[in-house]
């Protein structure tokens, strides 16, 4: 059984004074288990949905699968209770994998040997294996420009609700390869991921990924990791995001809308390299 | 050592094929550990800043915490390394608070007992008390519609970086209670929940909660935990978020933009009781 991606419920609309009651729909948030040999790796609230793209990402983008043979199984859980079904998914790992559960669980929050700082979270990174990231991976500015408005238009929860992240993947000429949403951020780039896992095109090295939200460091890190060269986001960028995506050789991109965006790293894959600007650094 | 909340750095703009090189103020992000008893519970991803209320906010709407007496102290942490430093807090607890460290971490992500799916994660959040949801605070649809205005208006960090969340909270009469930003929604939340903690000010009966993003399950768990009786937010509701809210008798409204705002739950507050409501529900 899948779950539904959207809910219909009754609401109140308040416009200048006027009230209306009326029906609408609301992006379905519910928790997904992913289970490995039986065991509970992790409970994440996701929107109900191309699940096992989501385990298989977040297997890989978490560094505990670094191929996609080592992933022999998807499957729905079987003798879930009612509630629950389509909530639980179980991974059937190859026998190579060593996974130490507990010592994985604890690296999902707690402190690495070499300490809390952006350098130890950049070196977490590197731990979980970064694909090498093509540096000859080109993309136009005016293909760039035109990206977001084609994620928009394939967001087909996101027109019913007004309320859901997307992460689609696009080639060079802007030809869009694939499109997830959920009302995770980090969800949708795992979905995108696993979707590549599971079609055996990882690393992806020449494709580009648009976030509909903020670029922030799990994106680039869940993107590194895929062996993306190229990450855009229609918001802002965070620091530690930036620092990453300069440290493994990425292109980093925000505030993509209309004809405008900011490169914060790896401009010459734009064709913004030093000698094509014109105007000096402002103190 | 406090760390900073904003970065600089140097980007490159592209705007319609112009390009500028020049310095751009990034919204920090770094990990902040949190320490009770010398032990690692968790390490989340925040925007420096109020990050004692950070933990105190987390401690409480965790549940580990059920009243301001139980935390005896807050500091940073003592010998941590230069890189580190302002990164890790150190919370003393009262004899009285039985913390099992393993079961909570365990709690973060595990399943419960009773199960994968929505009423489980609803049951959860009961597990953690719910404070009584005040039934007699009341907020015109006037005043709630200026909210956002006066919350973008606090927003320091958000003014130079165009990328931070914001949370607020406000009395009946649209007086500015308190404002912080994060990097990440929840925290946001849980520094306004610690603020509260650490005044006495819990729960918080007489309070209108205004979020800059969606309103999710989490904010919404949060904000039950602390009792607050209204959460609007600026953009969408998920279905869980509207679930719980029902559950426990908050009032949840979504899209407050303009002179327009949807109400999913608690129309009450608002005014917006069955009786004033003078369209017919569509099918």
């Amino acid at each position: 059984m899948s779950r539904r991606d959207t809910d219909i419920t009754r609401v109140h609309e308040w416009n200048d004074g006027r009230v209306e009651a009326r029906q609408d729909d609301l992006a379905a948030e519910e928790p997904l288990e992913i289970r490995v040999g039986g065991h509970s790796l992790t409970v994440t609230m996701r929107t109900p949905g191309n699940d096992f793209e989501l385990a298989a990402g977040f297997l890989f983008t978490e560094g505990i699968v670094e191929s996609p043979e080592q992933i022999v199984a998807i499957r729905e859980a079987a003798g879930t209770k009612i509630t629950e079904r389509g909530n639980v998914v179980e991974v059937e790992l190859s026998p190579d994998v060593k996974l130490d559960l507990e010592s994985t669980r604890r690296n999902f929050f707690a402190a690495s040997s070499c300490g809390i700082c952006g350098k130890a979270s950049i070196e977490s990174v590197r731990l979980r294996g970064i694909r090498a990231v093509n540096p000859n991976f080109r993309v136009t500015p005016e293909i760039l420009c035109g990206l977001p408005e084609k994620l928009k238009a394939s967001q087909k929860v996101f027109s019913r609700t007004g309320g859901l992240h997307a992460a689609a993947l696009f080639d060079h000429d802007g030809e869009m390869l694939a499109e997830r949403e959920d009302i995770g951020r980090h969800n949708a780039v795992d979905k995108i991921v696993g979707w590549a896992v599971r079609a055996n095109r990882v690393p992806l090295a020449d494709c580009a990924l648009v976030v509909s939200g903020r670029g922030g460091f799990e994106i680039v890190q869940k993107a590194a990791v895929a062996g993306i060269p190229l990450v855009a986001s229609v918001s802002a960028c965070s620091s530690l995001a930036v620092r990453l995506a300069r440290e493994v050789g990425m292109t980093l991109a925000g505030f993509l809308r209309g004809r405008r965006f900011v490169v914060y790293a790896g401009g010459e894959r734009l064709g913004l390299a030093a000698e094509n600007v014109s105007l000096p650094f402002r103190a």
